[in-house]
């Protein structure tokens, strides 16, 4: 047995949890791109978001100068339910890869939605209740933002409308049942209570729905609803300062044991996991503080750093919310029928592009295969099922160990763990029955 | 809100994690009667209980002299990949039910299998990797035992075969994945590989089988195959004792905040959550250092305690084994279809069944709906899904704040989550569509 040199959990105390989110923009010497019109292709104006988003929310989305903004009390306690997340030392994946280096990953799924998405839907449905709003609308594609949505409205009494991607709402019915739950109404979309809906559905009766056509949908709710604003999981500004909270805790309890990452790495989707953990080490780095390497990973069949192109794009396939300058690979793009559905999205966030592009962020791409071999290796040996998502960078994170072995390195690699896989078994069992191929 | 007198997670360190395991049997005035041998009804021997299980597990199984049995260092590593488990403090609830009552409930859901399974599991695995077995045999229903060997056996590199009841293992095709990417060879039963299996097959060939003709082909199993043993969740003394390792730590944080419970609660199936998460605090009640009440919550449906007779009566409905001095409904009693699967014994541990002659635990019953009533208020407050089987847990310590709040009493309440509920979502969609009954 290796010698044990950190406890196995790197453990904060509540009160050192932290009391403000960290935006990264404030640091950037090349601010991201403005979010665009797509009317006029000029910068949207708090006015215009302030129709479909939260004044408050709509606040943070355009700041880019303030660097730390409170976290309020009440979110605060109910982060208390399932937070500090554990950061976990992966001994026995490091025994089985005899390697030097440590391993540490911070873990995200210790909370019902099973995934980081909570973070930012308890500060969404938070400011919403504020605003003194009766609910909030959303889409919910694999379903896992849903939960987390129903979960937020359900600590704080709002009303909460889900549109669901029908094919997910038949195939995950359990999922949907979770939302139900927590005091959900779910839609499955295409539906006939929108416009957008009803439109979809006179032209194509048979639509198995898509998750740009539920965005259509919930928007349209939202905004024809008295008193309802319609939230978002990921890619927008807001959302990565409210999971800056994985990456505050992560460096509280690193700093608290006297470790410094060489290496962070995450899973890349929309951004939230990704930019939620980095982001106050890159921080550190902009302010030249300390140096890192940061590691994004996408699956390879929807590379939109690796293959994109950085340029102005709409954030939805129905082409209804603003504009963002980011790697895209067109918002026309259909990824080929990956298991990690949280990855399948054409775009980057903002933020995190403009640091790919400026070359502080490395970015490589995971292939099917690998990934659901890595998150099995993972699973045997600390116990925990991954999600596919997060398997991205348990691939990675195996990689870099591999490596450290090879160059005889003892480095410290810190990956995040963004979610687990108990709803992604149809994709397990193919890999278990060896029908499971590489599809890039 | 509430004024925040505790933090809402009274935590231990790794250091402060118990390193032995407590035998109430040991404090006990009354022991628990033998097991008795169906053939001879004379006590069983080691001898004869070694052909069936590990040599050290054995020796547990019968001690009731020593009151406490290292935690080996392996072990302890093990439990060290989610444990200590969260004591948490349930304000939300408390506010909810306008309670002066403080509510405290221990977690055993934060792992894969679900559930509180895993610490006897990995006990129960480690002994057999230390005989030098090559594997071992084991039934599942539900699932959430046959997925804590699965993992169990995947940390120590033993062969698992999993005897999975038929309409488990085609209702719930994602537990059985779940086992199988943790390395289990999973087997609906009745299946034609056993004597056992076959006879069943043969009379009934249509049967969708049950827990006790699963136990007896994985008894027969492990028997039957060079350096195997068969291992159990529930019922026996030796899980009693792993399983202490749930009250240990729930004592150890309660002592370092300074809070002193009035009653603990927890669900009673075969006794596995309820007697680990009682033993220690019953320690100190029958060497006279303090008094608690205790409560034992059964389902309405499969009432042991409360409408059973205190007899010796078979452990499984094969009757292959041994006999148990222990409140029982009757080895052939169906209970009817009720939710809570783990609930559905018709017996309980001898210890537990003991301690209740005695008048030193209370028993009482809650009815379905009742239990899905109190899980979605739970969910909705706490944020945490639970398992139907937990819910009765839930369910007591409502009522019990509820009376607090009637006499004005500002007791301590603890009791045990010893799992979640995202396998039992079928469950839950009848409660939500108001289809669900009180079946009692």
């Amino acid at each position: 047995m290796k010698t044990y040199d950190t406890p196995c959990k790197l453990l904060l105390t509540e009160d050192e949890m932290p009391k403000a989110w960290y935006n990264v923009k404030a640091d950037m010497a090349n601010k991201p791109a403005p979010l665009a019109n797509p009317a006029t292709m000029q910068p949207v104006t708090a006015e215009e978001l302030s129709h479909v988003f939260c004044d408050e929310l709509v606040k943070q989305e355009l700041d880019d100068t303030t660097p730390y903004i409170e976290i309020p009390e009440e979110v605060r306690r109910l982060y208390c339910l399932y937070r500090p997340s554990p950061l976990m030392r992966a001994y026995r994946l490091e025994e089985k890869l005899q390697t030097p280096a440590r391993i540490f990953f911070k873990f995200e799924g210790n909370n019902t939605s099973g995934s980081h998405k909570l973070n930012s839907a308890i500060a969404q449905v938070y400011y919403a209740k504020k605003q003194g709003l009766k609910g909030v609308t959303t889409e919910t594609g694999a379903g896992q933002w849903g939960t987390a949505v129903s979960m937020a409205c359900a600590f704080f009494g709002l009303k909460c409308q889900v549109y669901m991607v029908k094919c997910s709402y038949e195939q995950k019915p359990y999922r949907r049942e979770v939302m139900r739950t927590y005091g959900a109404e779910v839609t499955p979309s295409p539906s006939m209570n929108t416009e957008a809906g009803r439109r979809i559905l006179a032209a194509h009766p048979d639509t198995i729905g898509s998750l740009g056509c539920a965005i259509s949908e919930a928007v349209e709710a939202a905004v024809t609803t008295p008193d309802t604003r319609y939230i978002l999981g990921s890619v927008l500004s807001q959302v990565l300062l409210h999971q800056s909270v994985i990456g505050l805790e992560t460096q509280a309890a690193l700093k608290k044991y006297g470790i410094k990452p060489d290496v962070i790495i995450g899973c890349a989707g929309g951004g939230s996991n990704l930019g939620g953990l980095l982001a106050p080490f890159m921080g550190e780095q902009l302010r030249g503080e300390a140096k890192y390497r940061f590691v994004a990973v996408e699956p390879a069949a929807c590379p939109s750093f690796t293959k994109g192109e950085f340029k102005y794009d709409f954030c939805d396939t129905g082409r209804v919310c603003p504009l963002a300058k980011m790697y895209t690979l067109g918002s026309d793009f259909m990824p080929s029928a990956i298991h990690a559905g949280g990855l399948r999205y054409h775009g980057m966030n903002p933020t995190l592009s403009q640091l790919y592009h400026d070359g502080i962020l490395e970015a490589r791409t995971a292939r099917q295969l690998d990934v659901f071999k890595a998150a099995t290796l993972f699973a045997r040996t600390e116990g925990i099922l991954p999600a596919p998502e997060s398997s991205h960078a348990i691939a990675a994170a195996i990689d870099e160990a591999t490596r450290c072995r090879e160059e005889g390195r003892a480095e410290n690699i810190v990956f995040g763990l963004s979610g687990t896989g108990y709803f992604d078994m149809l994709a397990y069992s193919k890999f278990n029955d060896g029908q499971m191929v590489n599809d890039d």
